[in-house]
């Protein structure tokens, strides 16, 4: 597997960070994860945008932000496998300078297992904890909290920690929650990760002409509403029917849920296809 | 300069970590910060007691946890100078396992400036904010809010960011912060990480007999207090007359506050030549 490493393309095992980064020592970092499909990246100019927009948050600057592009296919070129998922780190070594850190880029392919079949036909599980990312709109690598609570997680139908703050919902620990109530779909609308199959999300919705609304959620309207899912680049939409003891709806994939998974794979397979 | 690198010491540029760590995905590593006077650690017994602490917490373990002590000092060996700051990382690279992370032990030397003389007879300034760090009572790489914030600091006397969250305050994002009233000294009890520094200011307080208690400040508290001081293992005792806007005291280093220096002056001191 090659990686790209600032400028070089070289075997993933060959890439490191020096150790007196300031990326280790603070966790400091801009990340993004995506999936290859079929070689081509999906989604991918989101993606990219979003990174950028990460960076920006961070205030990090790399000699490649304009060339993500042209960069992720080469590295997707170099790779002799259809179907994988990238990981992209914009990691500053040095000290902050003139209003930005100068970051080295690193993309790399990763194989993730998919989620087992059956979490999609029974739903899903997750736990609840109180907890608000430090500036949540940047996808960054200080990932301490979800990454340590994701430890706690033996039961394999429990995917993901639920992130609430003074009874307000914001997302997961890698994902965004959508909630279905007579018939009208609501996900958080504040200090959240934009997820990217979130926005595929909502532009279902409006294909569809499912009433939607980005608002404020309390943790008591989440545990009663009719639907819940999640909408994850690995996880896709996933259908959730319980948060730590408490059953949601009739503890089923509901029927607003099931049909945007239906189109959602539909997406999928046309841009495999394409 | 000499590194270790997880049972290897060798020089300090050829040592990495794999772009495919967890430590960096997720911010997530063990970190530990002392002093090397004159050849020796200063109070390195307890450093090495909070870095397992601290590995504990973050449910990691090294082949080294048991060695710290001949580890550090065979590398304060290798490098030949006398006075120095040591880092040392506990980094997981891989996933949970059997109720453990498996993790890479990494120490090395640095170098750091000392803080201008001025501040301590001027007193130094912070900035306020709204912040609580995950497990704060671990020392750990997860520090985006502090590195972010640290670097909006452009004027020279301000020296960190205080912490505190719903009105309560916490810590500076690399110290403990000290106050005084009516001749006592009260330090926040929890919801910090608990600074070597700050144990010795404890200790100093009862071998002067000063009043002392670890409680709970208010900001509005702390803001109106007579004297205030930072401990840390850089700044050691360090003066406070202003934070945000507002003056402290009489907006120069207090009476106890000096007293305090002196005796941490003369502690140290006293450990270069013994």
């Amino acid at each position: 597997m090659k990686g790209f490493q600032n400028g070089v393309y070289r075997e993933l095992s060959e890439i490191g960070i020096p150790i007196t980064s300031i990326s280790i020592n603070r966790g400091y970092g801009a990340f993004e994860f995506f999936e290859v499909i079929n070689h081509k990246p999906f989604y991918g100019e989101r993606h990219f945008a979003r990174f950028r927009h990460s960076m920006h948050c961070l205030k990090l600057k790399t000699s490649f932000d304009d060339q993500l592009t042209q960069v992720v296919s080469e590295l997707i070129d170099q790779n002799p496998f259809p179907d994988f998922y990238i990981k992209m780190f914009a990691l500053p070594h040095d000290s902050f300078r003139d209003g930005n850190y100068e970051a080295s880029l690193y993309i790399f392919p990763v194989f993730m297992p998919d989620y087992d079949q059956s979490l999609y036909e029974s739903g899903a599980h997750l736990l609840l904890k109180n907890y608000l990312r430090f500036m949540p709109e940047a996808k960054s690598t200080n990932y301490l909290a979800g990454q340590f609570w994701c430890d706690e997680i033996t039961d394999s139908q429990i995917v993901d920690v639920l992130f609430q703050s003074e009874g307000i919902v914001s997302e997961t620990s890698r994902g965004n929650i959508f909630s279905v109530r007579n018939g009208t779909v609501t996900t958080p609308r504040q200090q959240i990760l934009k997820g990217i199959t979130r926005s595929i999300v909502i532009e279902i919705l409006a294909g569809l002409g499912i009433p939607f609304e980005e608002t404020t959620i309390r943790t008591g309207e989440l545990l009663s509403a009719d639907e819940l899912f999640l909408s994850s680049t690995t996880k896709l939409i996933l259908p959730v029917t319980q948060i730590d003891n408490t059953p949601i709806g009739n503890e089923k994939p509901g029927e607003i849920t099931q049909k945007i998974m239906t189109e959602f794979q539909r997406i999928r397979e046309s841009f495999r296809n394409e």
